[in-house]
């Protein structure tokens, strides 16, 4: 870089370098070798090419209540493209007022992530869309039923033929799913300031967050959270150096190992994303943290084995603000309407 | 008019006019004495006067679930943008799984609605938006709840203070209200075919469709579902020749009574605007008719005392579909973060 040659130079003719600047630099350098911004266009999806078609589809079924066996519950009731993605509960609540197990991930950069689910029982997004509709707690659909109700709706007949040409009968459950997922992948936040930071505006971060950002990496917080989307990239025990209170870690819920039934996947979850954090508490799998602070300073007493101190916890706080990007701007789509053949909403 | 003009010639030259150009003729003439078109932008409300600001504040409280007690029902979820301004239940599903004690009318075009609600309890969209935050079985937020909620959200103070300019204390319920009325009157539906027609356009109606304009006007539907709103303009009792079954009119139920106690009110509604009828079942207050064919058939038994025949209600049913205007296109709202000391949903 020829900043950072002309610093050398500097170093060598006068014995000095200005020590911010370096650091500064130092600082960019180091972010860089651990996150990477959003791109500002959606990544695509191994074998399901998108196309507006599929899109719009996905877009429509995404809003759908009707996909719910009430009819009121919708993959956007949980996660609220005006909540940063998420709801803004504990758990969500779901068919007959049921609360779901776990707090609702945010589904914008969800596509960036590992795995999908706080213990990553779906590979990807367009598996994890066929969970909450035939999840009895959430949508509780019965899976055979979800074609047969879009079927029921004459408009999903031209939508499902337009997205997916060819197929002989296109309105099925896994062809729901891939739509979905086509569309949440558009949901992707970029140019946060940290992304600007990290695209070279080193002005971008205020002191306080470089100071955060420093923190983040040095305290060790960089360890799980990183990547693209500074999270979301792999698993950890919660509580691996010391256990955290129960309301933040109830012993019924064992996470992973409920998917791998592998005893070191105790209480293991799916580390997740921070991307556009100060939009979605509440906070952990169980959503007990209201306060990101709070969240800031578990995380160091449980995974790191450190007390943070205010001053630690502000600056961190501070840096995690950066991670807001652009919300997406979603125009609500006009679904078709029902018939009198429809099938009707299950009491 | 030229047309007419040289028609009249022509008889007075020939002896002969066409019949079916007359009749046409006449029943665009006899359609604008009953009907009007919707409007291609907002009415004014009076004493509220539409800012962008004001308008865009309404649009996030709409779509904010947080005004309800337990932070997951919005406006938005009864009067779904997507689902002609309604939703696809008998009735809608309330705080705790409670069932609203009627169906939902639709949002779109209520702005020319002589009252709100069914019963016409609210004078108009601002008094009718208080009604559903505070109903027990709806929102179920205390009164005094709603202000404390807000002010909870710093974004909500920055949005009300741009759209309560000078106003010390901005953010009240009485003003959310104010907002969320003018973001409605926003929902309208322009440019049905029925409208093209009513401007003049002729042949915007198939001939099935015109047919059933003359025979919902010949039959008598036109004598209570006139003006804009092919309704939504009167009161009248429901089953004014012939009660119709209890499915349809259950005795406990006694509409506009509940409001006057006066007994000729008793089972006496709103006539409902049939605007978009083709997207909205279920029907009736108690959204009992999901086949709008059956519909129309129940009102011609029971407001007109007569047995429409099959072709009748085919072709009423063809004009009604001619109600469908352009749906609104609305761009999903970013809403302002909770933060830590933001009150948090009620269980």
């Amino acid at each position: 870089m020829v900043r950072n040659t002309a610093l050398a130079l500097l170093s060598l003719v006068v014995g000095f370098v200005p020590p911010a600047a370096l650091a500064q630099d130092d600082l960019l350098t180091r972010a860089r070798q651990q996150f990477q911004p959003i791109p500002t266009t959606p990544p695509e999806l191994p074998g399901n090419p998108a196309t507006p078609a599929k899109v719009e589809l996905g877009k429509m079924l995404y809003f759908d209540p009707r996909l719910s066996a009430s009819h009121a519950i919708s993959c956007s009731s949980c996660h609220n493209i005006g909540l940063g993605g998420a709801d803004a509960e504990p758990t969500s609540i779901g068919h007959r007022w049921q609360h779901g197990g776990r707090n609702a991930p945010t589904v914008f950069n969800a596509v960036f992530n590992k795995a999908q689910f706080w213990d990553g029982r779906a590979k990807d997004l367009e598996q994890q869309a066929g969970g909450p509709m035939v999840n009895p707690v959430e949508m509780a659909s019965p899976e055979t039923h979800v074609a047969e109700q879009l079927k029921g709706i004459p408009g999903y007949g031209v939508a499902f033929a337009q997205a997916f040409p060819g197929e002989p009968d296109p309105i099925t459950l896994a062809n729901a799913q891939k739509a979905i997922a086509l569309f949440e992948a558009t949901l992707i936040t970029p140019n946060a300031t940290f992304d600007r930071f990290l695209r070279g505006e080193e002005n971008a971060l205020s002191p306080a967050q470089k100071a955060g950002l420093a923190a983040f990496i040095d305290k060790g917080c960089s360890s799980c959270h990183n990547g693209i989307n500074v999270g979301g990239g792999m698993y950890a025990p919660f509580g691996v150096v010391e256990k955290p209170g129960a309301e933040f870690l109830p012993a019924a819920d064992k996470g992973r190992f409920m998917v791998t039934k592998t005893a070191s996947d105790e209480y293991v979850f799916k580390v997740p994303t921070l991307r556009n954090i100060a939009l979605t508490a509440p906070y952990f799998h169980t959503g007990q943290a209201w306060d990101l602070r709070q969240a800031v300073a578990v995380m160091g007493a449980s995974q790191l084995g450190i007390q943070l101190t205010g001053d630690d916890v502000a600056k961190i706080t501070a840096f995690l603000d950066s991670l807001t990007g652009e919300q997406p701007k979603t125009t609500y789509p006009i679904l078709p309407p029902s018939v009198a053949s429809t099938p009707r909403p299950q009491p």
